[in-house]
């Protein structure tokens, strides 16, 4: 947690008041910190600034002096489309999303994903992971998240839209061509496809290619899918 | 497991055997496997190839028609120097170097590493974890690993044999040129160094630069080390 996000009703001209038991938490017990610390905050959906505790009790801190005046980071102006992954996996993978400035993400069905990860409690829990990114990241807007349970439907109905002004690459060991030929002819793409263990299957990569997306290969190595979204979104930082 | 790792000893002409724990486990229960199922299949340290099951019993199975005739994938040409992580994220940062293609990790002590991190049972087990990684990655030649317990002495004795003939970027997120800036003026580094949560402080910083390491920032996002490692290791993939 690099940075206290609060809601915007939490905020009142130059004072904040912290209620979130794993906010509280960690300032107490992560940061140490008392009255008179400077506390690194930002409002969701807003600026990024700093508060100064000002009183503290089990079940809140006040902070005064609240500036908020920095913008947040920029986002890197890329969809992620993801098979949706193991449960055991999606809250970091949420997380680096969120960190790492992804406008919007969609979680979608594929012929590979396990039927079972829909019905995981932990897609209820989404937002909160978000969040966690954010913290991580220094960011206070959070990246939009749709399911897109039907894959035929979404790529047909929805993606097209997402390429209007863009191209889009999903990553395939198979493909002809290298991510990094792909990037250097037609720029940095709009749209991002990542497929779950095991990648899409043929089928899905010709429909994905029919609506205007290119494959591109990232070589013959297998990446776990947390390594495989970083190292594909490293791109955009680098 | 995208393959079945096997020492030298294991394999004798087109022959060979399995008796790891973890390999029968994953040949019966995630593959279920039988007699007559090709499995994928690498010689440590020598080439790839495939295997039919001939036999099984609890506590070994035997391949027959081996035949290994593909080189494993290249190194990256690049040595990773990581202030030692906590050990909770050891393992699977040591498997995802040693399968995205590391060719040698320094795990260093730095001012932000805690002290108690040297003393994890874990870093017993770093050849397990790199074992996965190759495993995972479909690899058969380990990433030299190595440890630095002092800082100084690492870095004046024996990172200037590193940067012989090539660069170093070390990631800061303080640093005046970016990486993509410093990558495009002087090509992939061949030693990457990466602070721990936190990062590097400024002497440390002063230190690895008088030594002929370049400082790069990859913007203000603070991400997980997991994250950052794979984010910029992604830059040599692609």
């Amino acid at each position: 947690m690099n940075v206290i996000l609060l809601p915007q009703e939490n905020l009142t001209a130059d004072r904040a008041l912290i209620c979130d038991k794993g906010q509280l938490e960690h300032i107490r017990s992560v940061l140490g910190a008392g009255i008179g610390d400077t506390l690194k905050i930002g409002q969701l959906h807003g600026k990024l600034g700093t508060g100064v505790i000002t009183a503290m009790t089990q079940t809140h801190i006040e902070l005064g002096e609240v500036a908020l005046s920095r913008q947040p980071p920029k986002k890197l102006g890329v969809t992620v489309l993801l098979a949706l992954p193991r449960p055991k996996v999606l809250r970091r993978l949420m997380m680096d999303m969120a960190a790492i400035g992804v406008d919007k993400i969609v979680l979608m069905n594929s012929y590979r994903t396990d039927k079972s990860y829909w019905g995981s409690p932990l897609l209820s829990r989404i937002d909160e992971f978000v969040l966690e990114g954010l913290a991580q990241g220094v960011d206070t807007v959070p990246p939009q998240v749709a399911l897109a349970k039907r894959f035929k439907i979404f790529a047909e109905d929805e993606l097209p839209v997402l390429l209007v002004d863009g191209t889009g690459i999903v990553a395939h060991p198979y493909a002809a061509r290298s991510f990094g030929e792909v990037v250097r002819a037609d720029g940095l793409p709009k749209v991002l496809a990542i497929g779950a263990e095991g990648g899409f299957i043929d089928y899905e990569i010709g429909l994905l290619e029919r609506i205007g997306m290119t494959a591109a290969s990232v070589g013959t190595r297998i990446l776990r899918t947390e390594s495989a979204v970083n190292a594909l979104l490293g791109r955009w930082l680098l």
